[in-house]
């Protein structure tokens, strides 16, 4: 893609974690025109966003556990493709280091030949259950982050 | 709002249009973290888009009808402040004037304290039913077009 | 129609309770056969218990301030006619008399030329905060059906 | 279970074709009650319906080829136990033998535990794509029931 890259490169700052998901357009995803209403892809970017999330010990359950949430602040989409009922799908999620108190999610989503149809992101901010906004990351995604800077992340 | 606009102002363009709905927050619409999921809110401009499109004859059957669709290219949202079920909420929808063979369209969201809650954008193309991308906009919305130019939509 | 009733009559029983609403099939809603998908249904339902809930203070609201839920035990939905999009529609919503602790709801769906499209019901049960069943209504609910027999529910 | 089969045996009928799937609940699909919304489980039972589609040759593509649609006619649900975020699950899809044009399924969900959740059934009509309810099936389909009558389906 010649696009401008969501979020631009920080010097110096570990490389971005990336995993992939594999699936299928389901029937009740398309609209009239038979293409994926495009109202379902912050969907498809929660399932991108909770593999890697499980896979890195920071998915939902692990934010509840520790009593903080991390509601949607931006989210942004760009259409390429279409997709179809039956079309078989991937989707790459990349979460993208920041020194921020947020999380800078990064999605690529294509068909079934490779084509790219879909890119987006999603912020995150992290708010305690007590209402109040977080400057800092939680304790154990702090850790996480130490983790990925020390390079021990699978 | 302090923000950058989503839309820099066209020199010598007539004025935005727009429209304003009520509606109210619905039980499925709210998350296990008792807000509004984010993934919801492309349904809400939907709706925005909508009402615009009937009071001007541009609605998703005008386009129909004219056998063109103008999917959307772009979408994005910025999340301000949370609704929460049985809240009242209203969607302006204001359309932006361009040159360019596409739709731009605002939009902001209120709680019932009149605090803006979300605002976002959304950009569509004019697609013929062929599935030929069209670099002018069908005849139909070019009158519509001439209409606002001219100042006699009210 | 000449189905037979959901709900079989309870002899001396107060009538039905009956609210309706109007409103119009949304894009989202429509499947690539250009019908409304079945499973929208669920959510017209929702929408008229809400309706007739708030007319008789007993919404979903009021069951929340009395730490009592109403899950859904069984729904049953029988499709006549398909809508489409754009379609005006009604939602006939009746909630008959029990003595049981259960709410019976009825609902008629009918299109913008009176047809009857959509019939079901639904049967909820209540449950207490704490999570136990409970054998009788919550007070506030035994005060509506109380006001219901006497008459004075306009 | 000890309830009423949805669907009384037919004598001399062959036996039912089952298939499993397994998922997992996704947060979009759990409400602010802290259960998977009701109104959700067409969509599970959809996904049954499309897994044994696909194995015996009977999913909505195959339909769709064959110019004939086969809207739900009837859907049945019983909640026995609720899902909750994160829960794993299996959908157990089950197609009876009928006589009849027309495809009835039932549907048992089963959390990680093994407990039936949910139960249920659809009914489904054929219509040809120029709107005519067909009294028979058509004939890709009466080849499959030919097969399963057999017993040369696996």
């Amino acid at each position: 893609m010649s696009r401008k890259p969501y979020f631009p490169p920080v010097p110096g700052a570990p490389g971005p974690l990336r995993v992939s998901m594999e699936r299928e357009v389901r029937f009740e995803e398309v609209d009239p025109m038979d293409i994926v209403w495009h109202g379902r892809y912050p969907s498809y970017f929660e399932d991108g966003r909770q593999v890697l999330g499980k896979r890195y010990g920071i998915s939902y359950q692990h934010f509840r556990d520790n009593r903080v949430a991390a509601p949607i602040k931006q989210m942004h989409i760009d259409y390429v493709r279409p997709l179809r009922f039956g079309d078989a799908m991937s989707i790459e999620t990349i979460l993208h280091w920041t020194e921020a108190a947020r999380l800078n999610y990064e999605f690529i989503i294509r068909n079934g030949q490779e084509q790219v149809t879909t890119t987006g992101y999603t912020v995150q901010l992290f708010i305690a259950f007590d209402e109040e906004l977080m400057m800092y990351p939680p304790d154990f995604y702090a850790r996480f982050l130490e983790n990925w800077k020390q390079g021990i992340l699978e």
